[in-house]
């Protein structure tokens, strides 16, 4: 998550989501996909997410422009059988190719208990967490795997940067508690925060980064002489293989060398692979009964015994729950970086800048 | 992976199946179920699981003569929809359980495209690479989750164990290559890892187990007075809830404290949870075309660059396939510990011993 800057102000959400909006449609999105992006991408800033929110527009737009992206894809669905199918989208925004799947997902697990949708020619999406969540609303159980856009890991004893940090998150609906919501790296960190860390000139702690000898990075200036380090040693490294291979190989999308660096070339349709699965809870009990085992279960363990020096256990997802009631009411905190550079982007497009 | 103990000397499979199996039949097994679940308890000691094969055969058989665990469930399946079920134990061999899930789930995903089973009633199955693998021979990719039989990790913050270390499994075949099985506890270390440690005195890395204050274990004699640490910090934590929640929760199965430690309780019933998903292949793309880009990437990942001093890459389960290779002509090591165990078994149920 990146580190909010001491001079930002607050925006409203729907002010941002016009303010994207415009510049999406700019860039020759249909309205209603200018939209629905939109809000997707400033959902990310509302829980927290802020590397992977509004933050990308400028990036986002230098690739629709150099033709990386298409504004106006003709997703389609392939494949389609009773509980699976591949969503290929035709290399529009992330967004909205995965909100797709997820909607195809949640309504063929409606029909059949379980569903997974893949997506090939699908593009960065911002947070892993958002297509996991969007089954809790159906009172359904959501998971989603991507393939990194950018491989920053070698494997378990390598040196050559071969893997992501493909992220896999998954929903889970509570009653009266917020929703569970894990929304992990296979890396312990993730490389926005190295950028961030280089930026601010913040030392990394051991264990983000080595070097070619094995040996911990802590500047994260350095950064581009070693590798982000995977969870858990070899099981991490394990992980993003698995994750590789059922969102990217599976949907014929690339894993491994195939991967298209989104951040060194804007140019080639990155072909991203992703997917999403939904299961429907009441194929197994009565929501209702879920969802207060789940808040049963929540507050054992928040109120199980601390370590000294501990205020809380956090539940996974809880504390982008409270920042998305928090933001929802005061806004969305943008320093000033970020909206110098979304100003640049206003004025590159053509549209009018966020209001101060 | 239990240490091979110096004094092992090598028993072929089908001897060890034949003793497991009459073991188990003398409990009260029916010879199918007998037969079956000594298949499988083998077949872990063939991958190099040793704690989870027949050194498990002396708690099984307790368990079942106090009451524990049923010789003669009947089983049913539960909840029967096109892509979902629910398998319960009704507190039979939980070998015996999760081969019949994994066979429903492949039934069904094989007419609907995936499948996901749960499992109620339940019992400890072995390793979790079992029933990932299953549906690789069906030319589906499996997953498997369970709740684990004891709790032995607090909360991320906390010093209570009311977690456990709750493993996810997933298997994907590939073509020339060894079959991908990724079978992972969440947390650094199996509890079983620290055991062995203790029996042979022999120091933990740092990183495996932390005491009451924070602080590192590394004498795992020391082991009760700490709690193992989960893989990246709270990320292995939140895996650990989301599995319970999966694996448990939706399957009406014990997590947090009402599970029962299967170590300390050799009478009360477990109800462990587990699930076993499986997902049709050629619903995305021909099966060959698929274990073509396996391949392909495996050897991308092995052939990449090392760190000096790193003779080999590895991918998630192939040590255990040659392990299996090896371990099928040489013959499964026994050591003189084992062995006893085994005899003294054999001598309280009445049974041949295992011929020397």
């Amino acid at each position: 998550m990146a580190t909010v800057e001491s001079d930002a102000r607050r925006y409203q959400a729907t002010d941002l989501e016009h303010f994207t909006a415009r510049v999406l449609e700019a860039c020759g999105l249909p309205a209603n996909d200018a939209a629905l992006a939109a809000r997707l991408m400033v959902s990310a800033d509302l829980r927290g997410a802020d590397g992977h929110g509004i933050f990308r527009l400028p990036q986002y737009v230098r690739r629709i422009r150099a033709g990386g992206m298409n504004p106006r894809p003709n997703a389609r669905v392939l494949n389609d059988q009773p509980s699976t199918a591949i969503v290929d989208g035709d290399n529009g925004m992330g967004h909205l190719t995965m909100a797709r799947a997820a909607a195809l997902a949640i309504e063929k697990a409606d029909r059949h208990g379980v569903a997974w949708v893949g997506v090939r020619n699908g593009n960065h999406a911002g947070p892993a967490a958002l297509y996991a969540a969007m089954p809790i609303e159906h009172q359904m159980i959501g998971m989603y795997m991507a393939v990194a856009s950018a491989n920053h890991m070698p494997a378990w004893g390598g040196v050559e940067p071969i893997l992501g940090t493909n992220p896999i998150a998954i929903g889970i609906p509570a009653g009266e508690e917020p929703p569970i919501v894990l929304d992990m790296a296979t890396t312990v960190a993730a490389y926005g925060k190295v950028k961030t860390h280089a930026m601010n000139d913040v030392p990394m702690p051991i264990g983000w980064m080595i070097d070619r000898e094995g040996q911990p990075i802590t500047d994260a200036r350095r950064a581009s002489e070693g590798f982000l380090l995977p969870i858990g040693e070899h099981k991490g490294y394990g992980l993003a293989v698995i994750i590789g291979l059922l969102a990217g190989t599976l949907n014929q999308a690339p894993f491994t060398t195939d991967v298209i660096d989104f951040n060194a070339d804007e140019k080639s349709w990155t072909n991203t692979g992703q997917m999403v699965l939904a299961l429907n809870i009441s194929n197994f009990l009565p929501v209702e009964v879920f969802k207060e085992q789940v808040d049963r279960n929540v507050r054992v363990i928040r109120e199980s015994r601390r370590m000294k020096g501990v205020d809380r256990i956090w539940l996974p997802g809880e504390q982008s729950w409270h920042r998305i009631q928090e933001r929802s009411t005061a806004g969305v905190p943008i320093g000033a970086n970020l909206l110098a550079s979304l100003d640049d982007v206003a004025d590159r497009v053509g549209v009018e800048r966020l209001s101060r």
